[in-house]
């Protein structure tokens, strides 16, 4: 009884963070929007001003919110009775999203540069957002070829793992840095009658998004490295076991095996000791990370 | 033998991480003075720029490169036969000598500010640079009471560990986002004629520093995450066990005794059970948070 307790209060402590986390988030994108409709220009698509505004509004919306809770998925409790593979899923396609809408912005910004005859690429700001766009597009490629395609051997899984979750980790608190930065940038650029040194409202409430923006990510990053709340193995063990007899079409067909050329019989043996041997060392590398 | 030499393998290539990360963070301090010196107006302490130019040299020197190394001290195999207590002065001790400089760099730029009546705390490099220098000063303040003196009851120190650790390298990391949305300003301010846009080599060159001050604190925090190669619990067991007949004056004594009341004899019994009680939550503390 006082281990439930304890775990009621774990799992109470879990839902305060995550509620946290979603409203910065959310307050976070909605001070995007303000910035941009009220202090700014608006929005359009067009190289003025308004096509450059896009770029903080999908920063913000995809890569650090949709990131953060791309990140955090697999912590939800209510989602530990889902297949691992449909996690894995949901994970590559938040990450997909939060890459494209990334993608889109960085193209707001050149259009908008073009327009104007501003030169690309010579900020602190654009050398590490670019970098940082690239690196999250390797991650998400070799996350699905080596996690969601069946074809990595498992030793190669258990090894990039702690690889994996160091990577995905750094690259969100680079993207936050980066968004700093260009709130920086924008900020001087933009403020000139009164300037930025004078704190006009515009100037505070940016400034305001940005700590949004660091509390939103040592949310997340408290979450993503508190072992007690990962996807607990035994519940993956139980699911694995009571789809034992039917392994076609299941997670651990889909992502588990390790694509050896043996025959039928002697696959269903190797799949099924294979996973085990997964379960352990997926274990062991996710726990040895953070 | 074939663990032995997966063993020295390891050792192998922490070594060349930590070779590259002190190479990356000596090399950054040396473009801070090359920045200061060979593009600006060098350093001085006069409310001229060259009093501010303390700013950048002292926060990469003190703020990142001496704070970086005091997070993995712990970590460098040849102090794991020097005491506990020790390691535990070292860290303190360079964290202290950061908070020093950090503080220092900061007054030269109100001093800088107020000379030439630019206004103070306007920029959100500002507002995320102060916060982090108090919270910093708190982990200080708060790791040396309860890690060092002894009087916390072991399981506060289980219980904030964990927190310890993850406050520690979000700092760390919070400050180098700071020092990017610095580079960015300095850059904008002070390139004028060719402006920052113009690429200039001073505009090059601090880019680089960027860079360099965001590979050395993804190096730091890799290193600083990798579960094996923490301090070894067992050589701090055996350390413990060969001192166990003489426990005054040593590490287990002034640091690990829980602060009870009990009359002499019990207090021995007491303290040798709260060293091992100790050493087991100080481990489950520690591995649980990264």
């Amino acid at each position: 009884a006082v281990l439930g307790a304890r775990k009621m209060e774990d799992y109470g402590r879990f839902l305060a963070l995550l509620g946290s986390a979603l409203l910065v988030g959310f307050v976070s994108v909605v001070f995007s929007l303000v910035w941009v409709f009220h202090y700014r220009e608006g929005l359009s698509w067009d190289g003025s001003p308004r096509e450059f505004n896009w770029h903080p509004v999908l920063i913000i919306t995809g890569f650090v919110f949709i990131q953060g809770i791309a990140i955090i998925v697999y912590r939800l409790p209510w989602t530990w009775k889902c297949s691992k593979l449909l996690m894995k899923f949901i994970h590559a396609g938040l990450n997909t999203i939060a890459m494209i809408l990334a993608i889109v912005s960085m193209v707001a910004v050149f259009e908008f540069h073009n327009a104007r005859n501003i030169p690309n690429m010579y900020s602190l700001h654009s050398w590490i957002g670019l970098t940082a766009v690239i690196f999250y597009s390797l991650q998400l490629v070799l996350g699905f070829a080596v996690f969601l395609l069946p074809f990595a051997p498992v030793p190669l899984r258990a090894a990039l793992m702690p690889i994996h979750v160091y990577s995905g980790l750094t690259i969100f608190a680079t993207v936050i840095a980066t968004a700093l930065m260009g709130i920086t940038e924008k900020l001087i650029f933009s403020l000139k009658n009164p300037a930025y040194s004078a704190s006009p409202p515009e100037a505070t409430f940016v400034n305001c998004l940005g700590l949004l923006l660091v509390i939103f990510g040592a949310l997340i990053l408290w979450m993503a490295s508190r072992s007690h709340w990962k996807r607990p193995p035994e519940e993956n063990a139980k699911v694995l076991r009571s789809i034992g007899g039917t392994p076609e079409g299941t997670e651990a067909e889909s992502t588990m095996t390790d694509g050896s050329n043996a025959d039928k019989s002697d696959l269903r043996i190797n799949s099924e000791a294979a996973r085990k041997q997964n379960l352990k060392l997926d274990e062991a590398g996710q726990r040895s990370t953070m």
